[in-house]
């Protein structure tokens, strides 16, 4: 890609990201929906303008969605994160438990081979983190009981999912799938977890003193990006997302005195970037393979309906069993239902296996890519109905429909860099 | 380049130019330099920790470089500007002339081929507007009398580098360069210059109350942005460097009432973004081409020494003889000296024609590097023996050797995000 080709599609994809917030917002939907659907349009289903895949427009998705992830965490209370531990556990098990075998027996009953039928049951299982926390976020939730639930499920989610990846990609390999390989894999997880937060936790506080005493501009921003890039790095060599180092640096740093400056440094930044990720999500999506009007199309979407089903079924189920009182258990569950990353993992593994056929690759795409489009509606009409956590979110008045769900996300996201 | 690894390189390069920066101002140099060198460090000619040619630092870098053009834009004077239009062409002609004469002077005197000899001389002849910027801001006299000719000098200059460009680019082709080829380059160029600005200025109040009137976070600064990358794209398409569309949308934006909260909000990302384009420069630098250990080395040295003494004495003449009063042509000439993107532009395209050799290659590329490592501490010390245009600059006390011009520094570039 030639240096202005990527100026032009780099304009376009933050000038759509804008606008298709903007218009969200004005809809009364959280403003990421109208981030996916904007990337929908200029993507590989339609205008083709932007081609996700491009490594650059990649990577500076990743940055966004880690600064999402590090943003969510310094806004997150660890100690709220950690009392909230049990019911987490209990919403991501249950979460993975039912989706996996929904989504097997429906594969099976439609005659997919049991091989098959696992790959897809074991795509529809982890929560993708990010999505979730970006529609709390817009609707000025994150801080909610039922927030911190899901946020806590969905890293322990990640962790689950890394497992069973390492399961069925080793009975999809020749080598095949030891207790020891898994046992080795899920050591390593814990030990990043534990091992990470307590490591990060005494760095965290001498890095930023370091940074707060240079003279250089800027030092404080440029010191915590450099902290949650090595925190997502030493994730990813411990198997993890990057996200989930990105997402306990922010942890990390929110315990530390300077967080207030933090986030002021690094709001203006992940303003810009967090959209592209999204932007880049959407345009990953190809709607013309669930198409109605061809036979493969249909079948397609026939797989994908029925999935579609089960994957918020299996979530909702799990969120609504979560054994915790003085919760809207329907919110944990809802929030429960995006996946993302790890189910495309999965396709693109079975896919290159040629343990899924196009077709069911599609359906499993289509899959993750309806949850998505669903949940941001779904979650909002549910919050709306609650009132808010935040006392002051109710105050401002607002004209666009479902006012009082809008006035929480206007009121806990301020115009950041302009206010 | 893996997700993992570009993590990680990212953090080692926001990390060394936050380092370098920072040691850099405790020795009383200007922040660019301990940027540079820490690139050279990290780059090509020593641990080779970063490849400065990977796209994705090649484009982030670029980012960078369009951020600060964009944020020097934003804090220019346009009108200054073009008071200083008369003196900046005189500057701005001298300046290619004389470099360019010299260079082939030496090259012919050293028994280069005279096709050769015009492309280095040619290679001599503009200015890296960025890191001329970028000193000036270092040490807070961007605002100056001085800065102002020097930074119109070099847009000039770029035109010039276009024209001549094209011109050298023609002879070394088959095709040859045609008066017509020329005529139509420079009024291309001209045409974006003027209309660019035009239709800019036009264009851009109403993108940003647009963009005010937003609910959705961050607006004005993606807004500002966006409008940023388009001047950009523009320029490029009117085969003028970007980073010439970038400073002409930071100027169009300065005179906008939102001037100061797209400032405010495009600080943080500048901070992050403008070092990995001088820790990259200085990455693409390979001492080891000069070395005096070699016989190779030791020819390349002696040519790359002499194009260095012309290349510094060429713009200093320029600069010394602008036709103006009441400035000190001293720091107008030593602005000048900085060679960066176009002469490197000018190498590459010799070496791939096979007008250039290795050695004559790596004469050149020393000499940009030399131009850049000289300038910094060379135009500290001149505008430490000035006092500071700003009055306040003067007012803080700092322990550090050559106090005068570091306060200034530290004054006029307040810390960002955290004040």
């Amino acid at each position: 890609m030639s240096t202005e080709a990527f100026l032009l599609t780099f304009a376009v994809v933050l000038a759509v990201g804008r606008i298709g917030s903007e218009v969200a917002e004005r809809l009364g939907q959280p403003a990421v929906l109208g981030e996916l659907l904007g990337g929908v349009i200029i993507g590989v289903g339609a205008l083709r303008w932007l081609n996700p895949s491009d490594p650059i427009f990649h990577t500076l998705a990743e940055v966004g969605v880690l600064l999402l992830l590090f943003e969510v965490g310094l806004e997150c209370d660890s100690e709220a994160l950690l009392r909230s531990g049990g019911p987490a556990l209990w919403v991501a098990c249950a979460g993975v438990v039912l989706p996996m075998a929904l989504g097997y027996g429906v594969s099976v009953a439609l005659g997919l081979a049991p091989l098959t039928a696992l790959f897809v049951g074991a795509a529809l299982t982890a929560t993708s983190v990010g999505l979730t926390a970006r529609v709390f976020s817009d609707l000025g939730r994150l801080r909610s009981r039922e927030a911190t639930i899901v946020l806590g499920a969905a890293v322990a989610d990640d962790v689950i999912g890394l497992i069973l990846l390492a399961v069925v990609g080793g009975l999809a390999s020749a080598a095949g799938a030891t207790m020891g390989s898994v046992g080795k894999l899920l050591a390593i997880a814990l030990l990043f977890l534990v091992g990470g937060l307590l490591i990060g936790a005494k760095a965290a506080p001498i890095v930023m003193s370091l940074a707060a005493r240079m003279r250089s501009r800027g030092a404080i921003g440029t010191a915590a990006v450099v902290f949650c890039l090595l925190m997502a790095t030493a994730a990813g060599k411990a198997e993890l997302a990057p996200i989930v180092g990105a997402f306990a640096a922010g942890l990390v740093l929110a315990r530390t005195e300077h967080s207030l400056h933090i986030e002021r440094a690094i709001k203006p930044v992940a303003d810009l970037f967090i959209p592209v990720f999204f932007v880049c999500m959407g345009a990953a999506t190809d709607l013309s393979r669930v198409s109605p009007f061809t036979s493969v199309g249909r079948s397609t979407l026939l797989l994908a309906s029925l999935l579609l089903i089960v994957a918020v079924v299996g979530k909702v189920l799990g969120g609504l069993t979560v054994p915790c009182r003085g919760l809207n258990r329907w919110v944990v569950g809802v929030g429960m239902i995006p996946r993302g990353e790890v189910g495309l993992i999965f396709a693109n593994l079975g896919l290159a296996h040629k343990i899924l056929n196009p077709a069911e690759y599609a359906a499993v795409v289509a899959v993750v890519l309806g949850t998505t489009l669903l949940t941001p509606p779904f979650l909002r009409r549910l919050l709306s109905s609650q009132p808010s956590a935040d006392p002051e979110a109710d105050a401002e008045e607002d004209l666009a429909p479902f006012s009082e769900a809008l006035s929480g996300a206007v009121e806990a996201r301020p115009v950041g860099a302009e206010a």
